[in-house]
């Protein structure tokens, strides 16, 4: 099962793409889009359309995960990552690529084990669970890897409660 | 010229297209796009994507007209009218049809003519100055028609500004 871990944003989209394999976690690539402040709205959104689709055209995943926001800092901030999310979302209805949502608070849960833990100690965890040297940087791509894993912890839990049901 | 004025929404996007022969301003087309809130946010994004897509294809207007939003009522709001408003601005990206954004004291004020006006005057102008016999509804429709209007006024100042230098 291969997914792909979106962190949404207008100036960087963190992405990560991690496949498990009987159980074995493999970062398969990570990175980010960047879209230069100083190019018109409908480039910088048409630079992340076509780069997300490329990437789920490169791997084909089997899901997508993406964090659920419903708080930002401020209405504006907010505006501009729900119209980022946006085109992200649509890529993947357009290529059918099942998109899951979750919550900043199920993704700690699931990855430090509670959900008061802090964003280092998350990218610490999925450092581990990777095997990964270092923690990637900026944040954003942490943060992508952060929510494919989780996506892949939650599916397995799910797929467990189905068999003892 | 023909003008596609867009008032984004999830739920709701209303379109209207202006076209401007020789200072005659004439509504060609209006109406909405209408998405069902028990559809998944994928399918959601994806209807009004391929909407807006299908209008662009079917009039080539030289320009999509949308609001500029800075504040929304709350942030919750504020994703989900930027993840529509994100769609759409990249269909027109990906058809190539320049986009512009204007303030909502700026479509007050180039259509009523000052910047306190309220929503029932300008739709009222907008009537007036389209010939249609009613406003029409939604209100997402009328105010799409609204923001077309405006682009055409505007882009005409500009012209004459221009001459005249």
């Amino acid at each position: 099962m291969l997914t792909l871990g979106i962190d949404p944003g207008l100036a960087t989209t963190g992405y990560g793409l991690v496949a498990d394999t009987n159980g074995h976690l493999q970062a398969v690539d990570y990175g980010y889009i960047d879209t230069q402040p100083d190019l018109p709205l409908p480039e910088r959104l048409l630079i992340i359309f076509r780069d997300v689709k490329s990437l789920l055209e490169k791997y084909s995943p089997n899901a997508m995960s993406i964090e659920q926001l419903f708080f930002c800092k401020n209405t504006r901030t907010a505006l501009q990552v729900g119209q980022a999310r946006g085109v992200i979302i649509a890529a993947a209805a357009q290529l059918g690529c099942p998109v899951y949502e979750y919550t900043p608070l199920q993704v700690k849960q699931s990855i430090a084990g509670y959900g008061k833990a802090d964003k280092k100690q998350v990218q610490q965890m999925v450092r581990l669970i990777l095997k990964l040297k270092e923690v990637p940087k900026p944040d954003d791509v942490a943060d992508a890897l952060a929510i494919a894993v989780n996506h892949i912890q939650i599916s397995k839990w799910h797929k467990l409660l189905e068999t003892q049901k």
